[in-house]
Protein backbone atom coordinates (compact mmCIF):
# COMPACT_ATOMS: atom_id res chain seq x y z
CA UNK A 1 0.00 0.00 0.00
CA UNK A 2 1.20 3.78 -1.13
CA UNK A 3 2.22 5.82 2.11
CA UNK A 4 -0.91 7.67 3.81
CA UNK A 5 -2.12 10.42 3.13
CA UNK A 6 -2.53 13.71 5.83
CA UNK A 7 -5.48 15.16 6.77
CA UNK A 8 -5.45 18.08 8.46
CA UNK A 9 -8.48 19.69 9.99
CA UNK A 10 -9.93 21.75 12.85
CA UNK A 11 -13.07 20.77 14.82
CA UNK A 12 -14.34 23.98 14.40
CA UNK A 13 -14.08 23.94 10.86
CA UNK A 14 -17.65 23.48 8.16
CA UNK A 15 -14.83 22.86 5.32
CA UNK A 16 -12.96 20.45 7.48
CA UNK A 17 -16.35 19.04 8.50
CA UNK A 18 -17.39 18.84 4.53
CA UNK A 19 -13.98 17.08 4.08
CA UNK A 20 -14.02 14.18 6.65
CA UNK A 21 -17.43 12.80 4.62
CA UNK A 22 -14.89 12.36 1.67
CA UNK A 23 -11.08 11.97 2.91
CA UNK A 24 -11.53 8.41 3.69
CA UNK A 25 -12.90 7.02 0.76
CA UNK A 26 -11.20 9.37 -1.45
CA UNK A 27 -7.96 7.52 -0.11
CA UNK A 28 -9.30 4.34 -0.44
CA UNK A 29 -9.66 4.83 -4.14
CA UNK A 30 -6.44 5.26 -4.79
CA UNK A 31 -5.40 2.45 -2.05
CA UNK A 32 -4.67 4.78 0.60
CA UNK A 33 -5.10 5.20 4.08
CA UNK A 34 -6.12 8.74 5.72
CA UNK A 35 -4.63 9.86 8.66
CA UNK A 36 -6.35 12.08 10.79
CA UNK A 37 -4.74 15.20 11.73
CA UNK A 38 -6.77 17.55 14.22
CA UNK A 39 -5.08 20.76 14.60
CA UNK A 40 -5.78 24.59 15.97
CA UNK A 41 -6.56 27.23 13.20
CA UNK A 42 -6.35 29.61 16.54
CA UNK A 43 -2.56 28.83 16.44
CA UNK A 44 -2.43 29.03 13.15
CA UNK A 45 -3.62 32.51 13.53
CA UNK A 46 -1.23 33.64 15.37
CA UNK A 47 1.71 32.44 12.94
CA UNK A 48 -0.27 33.90 9.92
CA UNK A 49 -1.87 36.80 11.73
CA UNK A 50 -5.32 36.13 9.88
CA UNK A 51 -8.82 36.64 11.64
CA UNK A 52 -11.38 33.95 11.62
CA UNK A 53 -13.54 34.13 8.77
CA UNK A 54 -16.82 35.64 10.13
CA UNK A 55 -14.81 38.76 11.65
CA UNK A 56 -13.91 39.68 7.77
CA UNK A 57 -15.61 42.20 6.11
CA UNK A 58 -17.73 41.18 3.44
CA UNK A 59 -15.99 37.75 3.33
CA UNK A 60 -17.74 36.94 6.17
CA UNK A 61 -21.21 37.10 4.88
CA UNK A 62 -20.14 35.53 1.98
CA UNK A 63 -18.78 32.89 3.94
CA UNK A 64 -21.32 31.64 6.00
CA UNK A 65 -23.50 31.51 2.46
CA UNK A 66 -20.83 29.15 1.24
CA UNK A 67 -20.55 26.87 4.18
CA UNK A 68 -24.45 25.71 3.68
CA UNK A 69 -24.11 26.03 -0.33
CA UNK A 70 -21.19 23.98 -0.07
CA UNK A 71 -22.52 21.39 2.59
CA UNK A 72 -25.95 21.26 -0.24
CA UNK A 73 -23.42 20.72 -3.59
CA UNK A 74 -21.52 18.45 -1.20
CA UNK A 75 -24.36 16.28 -0.36
CA UNK A 76 -23.23 16.36 3.39
CA UNK A 77 -25.76 17.47 5.78
CA UNK A 78 -24.94 20.97 7.40
CA UNK A 79 -26.49 22.87 10.31
CA UNK A 80 -24.76 26.47 10.84
CA UNK A 81 -23.62 26.07 14.67
CA UNK A 82 -25.00 29.13 17.03
CA UNK A 83 -21.47 29.89 18.43
CA UNK A 84 -19.18 29.83 15.35
CA UNK A 85 -16.36 29.60 15.47
CA UNK A 86 -15.26 27.80 18.75
CA UNK A 87 -11.79 26.81 20.20
CA UNK A 88 -11.21 23.77 19.60
CA UNK A 89 -8.77 22.43 21.83
CA UNK A 90 -10.93 19.91 24.49
CA UNK A 91 -12.20 18.12 21.02
CA UNK A 92 -8.23 18.05 20.20
CA UNK A 93 -6.71 16.70 23.39
CA UNK A 94 -9.43 13.97 23.43
CA UNK A 95 -8.85 13.18 19.99
CA UNK A 96 -4.89 12.71 20.52
CA UNK A 97 -5.37 10.85 24.03
CA UNK A 98 -7.96 7.95 22.44
CA UNK A 99 -5.34 7.85 19.49
CA UNK A 100 -2.76 6.55 21.23
CA UNK A 101 -4.38 4.08 22.34
CA UNK A 102 -6.74 3.25 19.37
CA UNK A 103 -6.99 5.12 16.22
CA UNK A 104 -9.70 3.67 14.54
CA UNK A 105 -11.67 4.54 17.79
CA UNK A 106 -10.13 7.79 17.48
CA UNK A 107 -11.55 8.77 14.11
CA UNK A 108 -14.90 7.72 15.18
CA UNK A 109 -14.69 10.00 18.56
CA UNK A 110 -13.97 12.63 15.57
CA UNK A 111 -16.53 11.72 13.43
CA UNK A 112 -19.01 12.10 16.02
CA UNK A 113 -17.28 15.40 17.72
CA UNK A 114 -17.77 16.40 14.05
CA UNK A 115 -21.76 15.58 14.05
CA UNK A 116 -22.00 17.55 17.30
CA UNK A 117 -20.95 20.69 16.21
CA UNK A 118 -22.45 20.71 12.82
CA UNK A 119 -25.72 18.73 12.96
CA UNK A 120 -26.88 18.69 16.77
CA UNK A 121 -25.34 22.38 17.23
CA UNK A 122 -23.29 21.14 20.36
CA UNK A 123 -20.61 23.16 21.50
CA UNK A 124 -17.82 21.29 21.65
CA UNK A 125 -15.33 23.53 22.90
CA UNK A 126 -16.73 22.67 26.04
CA UNK A 127 -14.99 19.94 27.80
CA UNK A 128 -18.36 18.52 29.14
CA UNK A 129 -19.84 18.38 25.78
CA UNK A 130 -16.53 16.89 24.23
CA UNK A 131 -16.62 14.25 26.99
CA UNK A 132 -20.28 13.40 26.70
CA UNK A 133 -19.90 12.76 22.65
CA UNK A 134 -16.99 10.18 24.11
CA UNK A 135 -19.23 8.65 26.73
CA UNK A 136 -21.98 8.17 23.99
CA UNK A 137 -19.69 6.02 22.01
CA UNK A 138 -18.90 4.18 25.47
CA UNK A 139 -15.90 5.72 26.37
CA UNK A 140 -16.39 6.10 29.61
CA UNK A 141 -17.02 10.14 30.97
CA UNK A 142 -13.94 9.72 34.04
CA UNK A 143 -11.39 8.28 31.51
CA UNK A 144 -12.13 11.21 28.81
CA UNK A 145 -12.12 13.27 31.18
CA UNK A 146 -8.99 12.47 32.78
CA UNK A 147 -7.57 12.02 29.20
CA UNK A 148 -7.94 15.67 28.09
CA UNK A 149 -6.02 17.15 31.84
CA UNK A 150 -3.53 14.63 31.29
CA UNK A 151 -0.68 16.90 30.87
CA UNK A 152 1.41 14.18 28.44
CA UNK A 153 -1.82 14.72 26.14
CA UNK A 154 -1.61 18.19 26.19
CA UNK A 155 2.09 18.09 25.56
CA UNK A 156 1.06 16.01 22.53
CA UNK A 157 -1.46 17.80 21.50
CA UNK A 158 0.86 21.13 21.34
CA UNK A 159 3.39 18.75 19.38
CA UNK A 160 1.31 17.94 16.95
CA UNK A 161 -0.30 20.97 16.34
CA UNK A 162 3.25 22.53 16.03
CA UNK A 163 4.54 20.22 13.87
CA UNK A 164 1.46 20.93 11.22
CA UNK A 165 2.35 23.97 11.38
CA UNK A 166 5.89 23.47 11.20
CA UNK A 167 5.32 21.80 7.60
CA UNK A 168 2.98 24.65 6.11
CA UNK A 169 -0.61 23.97 7.29
CA UNK A 170 -2.31 26.61 7.93
CA UNK A 171 -6.16 25.52 7.14
CA UNK A 172 -8.48 23.21 7.32
CA UNK A 173 -8.77 20.95 5.49
CA UNK A 174 -5.23 20.55 4.68
CA UNK A 175 -4.12 17.49 2.82
CA UNK A 176 -0.64 16.31 2.15
CA UNK A 177 0.26 13.48 -0.16
CA UNK A 178 3.74 12.41 -0.87
CA UNK A 179 4.67 16.18 0.32
CA UNK A 180 2.14 17.77 -1.76
CA UNK A 181 0.12 20.27 0.11
CA UNK A 182 -3.66 20.68 -0.49
CA UNK A 183 -5.63 23.31 0.93
CA UNK A 184 -9.56 23.12 1.03
CA UNK A 185 -12.23 20.90 -0.08
CA UNK A 186 -12.26 22.50 -3.46
CA UNK A 187 -8.89 21.26 -3.70
CA UNK A 188 -10.18 17.63 -3.64
CA UNK A 189 -10.33 17.64 -7.52
CA UNK A 190 -6.64 18.88 -7.95
CA UNK A 191 -6.38 15.97 -4.85
CA UNK A 192 -7.92 13.21 -6.80
CA UNK A 193 -5.87 13.79 -10.13
CA UNK A 194 -2.60 13.73 -8.13
CA UNK A 195 -3.53 10.77 -6.72
CA UNK A 196 -4.46 8.65 -9.95
CA UNK A 197 -1.72 10.46 -11.58
CA UNK A 198 1.28 10.93 -8.88
CA UNK A 199 1.70 14.43 -9.90
CA UNK A 200 0.41 16.73 -13.15
CA UNK B 1 -31.71 35.18 -23.39
CA UNK B 2 -31.09 34.75 -19.91
CA UNK B 3 -29.41 38.06 -17.89
CA UNK B 4 -26.04 38.11 -18.58
CA UNK B 5 -23.35 37.07 -15.35
CA UNK B 6 -20.90 39.26 -13.96
CA UNK B 7 -17.44 38.96 -13.73
CA UNK B 8 -14.88 40.53 -11.46
CA UNK B 9 -11.61 40.46 -11.38
CA UNK B 10 -8.28 41.86 -10.46
CA UNK B 11 -5.53 42.15 -13.29
CA UNK B 12 -3.02 41.42 -10.75
CA UNK B 13 -4.87 38.33 -9.89
CA UNK B 14 -3.74 34.80 -10.93
CA UNK B 15 -6.99 33.26 -10.59
CA UNK B 16 -8.84 35.94 -11.86
CA UNK B 17 -6.69 35.35 -15.04
CA UNK B 18 -7.49 31.44 -14.75
CA UNK B 19 -11.11 32.71 -14.88
CA UNK B 20 -10.57 34.86 -17.87
CA UNK B 21 -9.86 31.44 -20.03
CA UNK B 22 -13.21 29.54 -18.91
CA UNK B 23 -15.84 32.22 -18.22
CA UNK B 24 -17.32 32.90 -22.11
CA UNK B 25 -17.61 29.47 -22.47
CA UNK B 26 -19.41 28.82 -19.31
CA UNK B 27 -21.51 31.46 -19.53
CA UNK B 28 -22.31 30.71 -23.69
CA UNK B 29 -23.10 27.20 -22.70
CA UNK B 30 -25.87 28.34 -20.82
CA UNK B 31 -27.08 30.62 -22.59
CA UNK B 32 -25.60 33.96 -21.06
CA UNK B 33 -23.20 37.00 -21.82
CA UNK B 34 -20.16 37.68 -19.20
CA UNK B 35 -20.01 40.88 -18.14
CA UNK B 36 -16.27 41.74 -17.32
CA UNK B 37 -15.82 43.80 -14.61
CA UNK B 38 -12.31 44.23 -13.29
CA UNK B 39 -11.92 45.96 -9.72
CA UNK B 40 -9.17 46.97 -7.41
CA UNK B 41 -8.44 44.42 -4.80
CA UNK B 42 -6.36 47.06 -3.27
CA UNK B 43 -9.50 49.16 -2.85
CA UNK B 44 -10.53 45.70 -1.18
CA UNK B 45 -8.28 45.74 1.12
CA UNK B 46 -8.72 48.33 2.83
CA UNK B 47 -12.52 47.43 3.77
CA UNK B 48 -11.50 43.93 4.53
CA UNK B 49 -8.51 44.34 6.34
CA UNK B 50 -6.51 41.75 4.58
CA UNK B 51 -3.14 41.59 2.87
CA UNK B 52 -1.85 40.18 -0.33
CA UNK B 53 -1.53 36.87 -0.21
CA UNK B 54 2.55 36.71 -0.80
CA UNK B 55 3.02 38.63 2.17
CA UNK B 56 1.27 35.72 4.44
CA UNK B 57 2.94 33.76 6.51
CA UNK B 58 2.84 29.50 5.60
CA UNK B 59 -0.63 30.76 3.50
CA UNK B 60 1.96 32.92 0.74
CA UNK B 61 4.48 29.95 0.28
CA UNK B 62 1.29 27.92 -0.89
CA UNK B 63 -0.32 30.12 -3.22
CA UNK B 64 2.55 30.40 -5.31
CA UNK B 65 2.66 26.74 -5.36
CA UNK B 66 -1.11 27.03 -5.96
CA UNK B 67 -0.95 29.22 -8.79
CA UNK B 68 1.30 27.01 -10.66
CA UNK B 69 -0.77 23.67 -9.95
CA UNK B 70 -4.33 25.60 -10.62
CA UNK B 71 -2.50 26.82 -14.00
CA UNK B 72 -1.47 23.59 -15.03
CA UNK B 73 -4.67 22.07 -13.45
CA UNK B 74 -6.97 24.01 -15.83
CA UNK B 75 -4.89 23.39 -18.69
CA UNK B 76 -3.41 27.34 -19.10
CA UNK B 77 -0.25 28.57 -19.70
CA UNK B 78 1.15 30.63 -16.73
CA UNK B 79 4.33 32.16 -15.88
CA UNK B 80 4.09 33.85 -13.00
CA UNK B 81 5.26 37.53 -13.03
CA UNK B 82 8.80 38.55 -11.67
CA UNK B 83 6.92 41.48 -9.62
CA UNK B 84 3.90 40.36 -7.43
CA UNK B 85 1.35 41.23 -6.90
CA UNK B 86 1.18 44.45 -9.21
CA UNK B 87 -1.34 47.69 -8.57
CA UNK B 88 -4.08 47.22 -11.01
CA UNK B 89 -4.89 51.04 -11.42
CA UNK B 90 -3.85 51.35 -14.86
CA UNK B 91 -4.68 48.66 -16.79
CA UNK B 92 -8.12 48.93 -15.12
CA UNK B 93 -8.61 52.46 -16.07
CA UNK B 94 -8.21 51.62 -19.86
CA UNK B 95 -10.54 49.04 -19.87
CA UNK B 96 -12.99 51.53 -18.71
CA UNK B 97 -12.62 53.86 -21.02
CA UNK B 98 -12.48 51.65 -23.98
CA UNK B 99 -15.34 49.99 -22.21
CA UNK B 100 -17.33 52.90 -22.59
CA UNK B 101 -16.99 52.97 -26.05
CA UNK B 102 -16.67 49.48 -27.25
CA UNK B 103 -17.56 46.49 -24.84
CA UNK B 104 -16.40 44.09 -27.35
CA UNK B 105 -12.90 45.85 -27.83
CA UNK B 106 -12.20 46.53 -24.09
CA UNK B 107 -12.79 42.59 -23.56
CA UNK B 108 -10.41 41.91 -26.28
CA UNK B 109 -7.85 44.57 -24.26
CA UNK B 110 -8.39 42.19 -20.70
CA UNK B 111 -7.33 39.42 -22.81
CA UNK B 112 -4.42 40.99 -23.94
CA UNK B 113 -3.26 42.77 -20.52
CA UNK B 114 -3.77 39.68 -18.75
CA UNK B 115 -1.42 37.48 -21.22
CA UNK B 116 1.07 39.96 -21.01
CA UNK B 117 1.22 39.89 -17.12
CA UNK B 118 0.80 36.36 -16.79
CA UNK B 119 2.79 35.11 -19.75
CA UNK B 120 5.15 37.69 -20.78
CA UNK B 121 6.12 39.40 -17.62
CA UNK B 122 5.11 42.63 -18.56
CA UNK B 123 4.15 44.91 -15.63
CA UNK B 124 0.92 46.43 -16.37
CA UNK B 125 1.11 48.69 -13.31
CA UNK B 126 3.15 50.43 -15.24
CA UNK B 127 0.70 52.58 -17.19
CA UNK B 128 3.03 53.16 -20.47
CA UNK B 129 3.04 49.08 -20.31
CA UNK B 130 -0.69 49.54 -20.03
CA UNK B 131 -0.62 51.42 -23.26
CA UNK B 132 1.85 49.64 -24.93
CA UNK B 133 -0.44 46.55 -24.88
CA UNK B 134 -3.61 48.31 -26.07
CA UNK B 135 -1.37 49.68 -28.65
CA UNK B 136 -0.47 46.06 -30.51
CA UNK B 137 -4.39 46.07 -30.41
CA UNK B 138 -3.83 49.11 -32.55
CA UNK B 139 -5.86 51.26 -30.88
CA UNK B 140 -3.08 54.58 -30.72
CA UNK B 141 -1.15 55.12 -27.93
CA UNK B 142 -1.89 58.93 -27.32
CA UNK B 143 -5.80 58.38 -27.43
CA UNK B 144 -4.95 55.30 -24.33
CA UNK B 145 -2.91 57.35 -22.41
CA UNK B 146 -5.24 60.72 -22.65
CA UNK B 147 -7.92 58.24 -21.55
CA UNK B 148 -5.94 56.87 -18.65
CA UNK B 149 -5.43 60.37 -17.57
CA UNK B 150 -8.94 61.61 -17.94
CA UNK B 151 -10.80 62.36 -14.64
CA UNK B 152 -13.91 61.18 -16.08
CA UNK B 153 -12.35 57.99 -16.84
CA UNK B 154 -10.61 57.75 -13.51
CA UNK B 155 -14.26 58.38 -11.36
CA UNK B 156 -15.88 55.87 -14.12
CA UNK B 157 -13.39 53.15 -12.62
CA UNK B 158 -13.97 54.35 -8.83
CA UNK B 159 -17.26 54.42 -9.00
CA UNK B 160 -17.26 50.57 -10.71
CA UNK B 161 -15.16 49.01 -7.75
CA UNK B 162 -17.20 51.26 -5.35
CA UNK B 163 -19.91 49.34 -6.49
CA UNK B 164 -18.35 46.33 -6.68
CA UNK B 165 -17.36 46.43 -3.47
CA UNK B 166 -20.98 47.20 -2.30
CA UNK B 167 -22.52 44.35 -3.51
CA UNK B 168 -20.37 42.51 -1.89
CA UNK B 169 -17.47 41.15 -3.69
CA UNK B 170 -13.81 40.57 -2.32
CA UNK B 171 -12.14 38.49 -4.78
CA UNK B 172 -10.92 37.57 -8.03
CA UNK B 173 -12.78 35.86 -9.65
CA UNK B 174 -15.83 36.76 -7.90
CA UNK B 175 -18.84 36.23 -10.48
CA UNK B 176 -22.42 36.83 -9.52
CA UNK B 177 -25.35 35.09 -11.13
CA UNK B 178 -28.91 36.29 -10.47
CA UNK B 179 -27.57 37.59 -6.93
CA UNK B 180 -26.13 34.23 -6.48
CA UNK B 181 -22.01 35.11 -5.68
CA UNK B 182 -19.20 32.75 -6.02
CA UNK B 183 -15.72 33.08 -5.44
CA UNK B 184 -12.71 31.50 -6.97
CA UNK B 185 -12.25 29.22 -9.76
CA UNK B 186 -12.81 26.42 -7.48
CA UNK B 187 -16.39 27.64 -7.50
CA UNK B 188 -16.58 27.16 -10.85
CA UNK B 189 -18.12 23.56 -10.25
CA UNK B 190 -20.59 25.45 -7.62
CA UNK B 191 -21.24 28.08 -10.75
CA UNK B 192 -21.79 25.51 -13.27
CA UNK B 193 -24.31 23.51 -11.21
CA UNK B 194 -26.29 26.82 -10.50
CA UNK B 195 -26.34 28.16 -13.86
CA UNK B 196 -27.60 24.60 -14.85
CA UNK B 197 -30.48 24.08 -12.45
CA UNK B 198 -31.08 27.77 -11.35
CA UNK B 199 -29.67 27.17 -7.88
CA UNK B 200 -29.73 24.08 -5.08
Amino acid sequence: MAAPIDFYFDFSSPYGYLASHKIDALAAKHGREAQWRPYLLGAVMKVTGQQPLPSIPLKGDYAKRDFLRSARFHGVPYRHPTSFPIASVAPTRAFYWLNAKDPRRAKELARALYAAYFLEDVDTSQAENTIAVAAKLGLPADEVRAGIGDQAVKDLTKAEVDKAIALGAFGSPYIVVDGEPFWGIDRFDQLERWLSSGGF
